[in-house]
């Protein structure tokens, strides 16, 4: 079981469509663990502590955070989940060798005219005491990784070519290693000439009958006048958890068929994906 | 100050990307309020209700959910409000009569046999007690609209273009009550030849000497492998909120001026947006 905290107020004010959250949601349930939350929060240390600490009392295994990590005043994550955890901020080693030798890298590129370690580069290198950085193969400041108790916090910047090659690297071992080889699996249908109210207790039906597999219903919107009863036109998704693809599969063959059934006999009509 | 809960698996697997709660960001941060939170959620009664508490607590003055309204059995929403507020269910006039009129309309233009009304269309007019449901000018599940000490609870369905035609018709007159004259006005210009690391102590001195104008700077990534600090291409966000839009353009006009001159004079180039 998996958390995500994203801290940005563009978030908040409506400027950022929150792709990081999607992508991360995508690649932790494809790797066979559950996302339990999505909470996202302004650019306040206080507020990034309070999310934080209220996730932790939820015992996940993972809290990923997004956001926050940069040079400027606003980039306040590192700060709150310290604040959070009572713990105190300094200059990681580490870390400090890992933003060096990318602004020495700028340097021999001819980007910049000299190293410079800024008080806003120095501050990319502290972490909350305990944490270990991860490395950043695409930008500057490097990622965050630190237990307590059962959880691991993972911070991630919210550059979103950043966050991805960070998450790649550094976290799909640590998810794999904990999910196992479980995995998740997942099939759409797609269905008209019914409506939704009518495909709901069909719905329950097939899952009654088919109880490892969660089958929900998603009402297409063609156009922003469409409506859900209007003109019904419906995707119907099925997904499953299991150890191989193969039995997986059948379970899904198994729920598509039974529902497909259901829906053409009353009235309906089926379309595969 | 207002939060929003989104209600549904499919943004906790990555399915489907949220972009209801960016719309609704917008537009309720445009019209004079601040988004606190976002909290996503599954579609688990228990879970809803947990938010739900969690949320009120922190005494925000509109708390709106997307999703879970409509007919099938993963259609929670209003029953995680009930069981969070200690509540009972039941079936509410009003939004029995909403749900029926729907039907009727369907039957008269040819898109049904018979107005029946079935449990799961039964299940879209049990609201919690004390309650009162929204009118669904596009589609046929109510909204609710409840009214908790100083928090008003609305909850608008998932589909997107119900649940801005519930926003506008509804729920806009209710913010614009709260949020009086008060406005939130924006602008961006865009820099390069500077780094973000560089800029950040030019961002702090111009928040210094223009106090209520909020500014932060946004990393550009265009192709997914183009770093922060390896090309700096940086979109810097001005935003402040105010009675007229008159006094609220001079301060963001001299913010934008007084940082663009010390962008210059640092060798960054500026290009207004």
């Amino acid at each position: 079981m998996l958390e995500i905290i994203c801290v940005g107020n563009e978030l908040l004010i409506g400027k950022t469509l929150n792709t990081n959250a999607h992508w991360l949601a995508k690649h932790v349930t494809s790797l066979g663990l559950t996302v339990r939350r999505i909470t996202v929060t302004r650019d306040e240390v206080d507020e990034i502590a309070a999310v934080l600490r209220e996730a932790l009392k939820r015992k996940p295994r993972f809290i990923i955070t997004t956001g926050g990590l940069g040079p400027t005043f606003d980039d306040k994550t590192l700060e709150g989940i310290a604040s959070g955890l009572d713990r105190k901020l300094h200059v990681d080693k580490k870390a400090l060798d890992m933003v060096k030798e990318k602004y020495e890298s700028y340097l021999k590129q001819g980007k910049i005219d000299r190293v410079e370690l800024t008080p806003a580069r120095m501050k990319m290198a502290t972490l909350p005491e305990g944490a270990e950085p991860l490395h950043n193969a695409v930008g500057t400041a490097p990622g965050m990784l630190l237990k307590v108790d059962s959880t691991s916090i993972i911070a991630l910047p919210g550059v979103p070519p950043e966050m991805e090659a960070i998450f790649d690297e550094s976290v799909v071992p640590l998810i794999r290693k904990e999910a196992g080889k479980s995995g998740f699996f997942e099939r759409s249908i797609y269905t008209d000439r019914i409506m939704e109210s009518n495909l709901a207790p069909l719905i329950d039906q097939a899952m009654r009958d088919n109880p490892r597999v969660y089958i929900k219903s998603h009402v297409y919107t063609e156009g922003s006048q469409q409506s859900s009863e209007g003109r019904p036109h419906i995707e119907v998704h099925f997904s499953t958890t299991g150890q191989t693809s193969r039995s997986a599969s059948e379970r899904l063959d198994k729920a598509i068929a039974s529902l497909s059934r259901l829906i053409e006999n009353n009235g309906g009509r089926v379309k595969p994906a």
